[in-house]
């Protein structure tokens, strides 16, 4: 898909942002790709995430691919823009088993109030084989932030 | 709805596996009503569980709702059983604003195999007023641990 | 819920609308209860509404569903305005049979732009009793008719 | 993906099984690609099955696309098998206009019971220009027809 941005330093602002979701460093969740419509976030596994038997608990699995479904919308939206989810819905397709794991997420549709955005989150052995554990689609709306202030 | 659970242990059990997941710990995340098909979890707000704007993380509103919902299922379920999400789909309605949060779920249809619950999450002010903050629609599936070990 | 409409002419501006749905005819569905917040449409079953099995198609449920997911949210919209499906997830929870079927929607949370609304869909047999055999939860949009025109 | 067929007479026992989609011949589908892990339905806009804007009814592109994801499931299941729509979730994402409608369904991970499809439906004006118009995500169960007779 071709995505074209309308905020030409919507990178450095979104690492901005990202670096103020205090969750993110909670988790350990690292911003680690960014172009147009297109973001990955990636989360090393720890104990303390994990659910009854020992995997990833599903709502941290949503946590990554909510702030890259959201981050990702955010980087076709124009300037002075802020990004809220309106939704997401949540395949669980596997134990999210891993050393480390990774959402990605893609624009869809982007759309003037509301972008459409599916991530696919893999689960990453020590030896690199990566396994989709989980896949998302959701909607996310576009705050006019400048305006509102 | 009238919820006839088949596992005469199942408050016990339950508060078992609950303790044994850490992400709850790890949030401060409490087990706070445990009945047949009905299952409610509590968190206090804390700003390291936050997204960039200061409200609780979509990603943490939907954990508390997914182990709420997952638990309500596990409920119904006969013994020897575990609980594993399938799906789910989270509606955000307004800012995940409060002194703390509130995820209550309910059964819809208890089935051998599948299991639909719907969870609402509340933002609780100091003063104890409640607002809606969050809906899930969400599958579980029973896994039977029993005949599998 | 209080649902407080802002449209006096709420009721008869969605029956004309409802009437100007070509499907609904097709498919044979009827309005049975416009209130505030609240729709209902009902559908006798036909054998050219089913799938593989003779139960009425997924399908079929989630068009009585949207409709009175859309009209419960354009019960609450300001006049001059029109609703557009955003999404929604539907949970098939039984095969769809019965003589007739019942959508109920009423809406979650009524917003300027976005309003949340679930729905129940219902089987009922000839002798009255009801099944609940699909639960929708979904988001509709409020599109500005006056000003666009 | 690489999608392996377990039913050499998959293909065959697909076309039978869409025969008898009774709803398929009212609303005028047809099957138009069949292959492991995914197929293909194709649909001619009528204004007998329209919404109140003249557009496709989101209904009905959610019958294409759910009886697009059930037979993309149903060629990787194993002899005897039969599939039923556990939940699916569809994001509009614009007006649903063109000459006809085109869902094309793919297996994103087939299990033993649950299998989990996206399926996208585009819009195709006289000129052929294709359109996303609507995304979905679901879960199709197998049901084990050969032993439940």
């Amino acid at each position: 898909m071709n995505h074209q941005p309308l905020n030409p330093s919507f990178a450095g602002e979104l690492r901005e942002s990202f670096a103020q979701q205090a969750i993110m460093r909670l988790i350990g969740a690292e911003l680690t790709r960014v172009e147009p419509g297109v973001v990955e976030i990636s989360l090393p596994y720890r104990t303390d995430l994990t659910q009854q038997h020992g995997y990833l608990h599903a709502g941290i699995v949503t946590t990554i691919a909510d702030t890259a479904c959201g981050y990702a919308a955010y980087t076709l939206m124009p300037p002075g823009s802020g990004v809220l989810s309106v939704e997401f819905k949540v395949n669980l397709l596997r134990p999210a088993r891993g050393e480390r794991f990774v959402a990605q997420a893609e624009v869809v549709k982007a759309g003037k109030t509301l972008t459409v955005v599916r991530a696919d989150v893999f689960g990453v052995s020590s030896d690199g084989h990566r396994e989709l554990v989980a896949a998302m689609q959701g909607t996310m709306f576009c705050l006019d932030i400048q305006s509102d202030t």
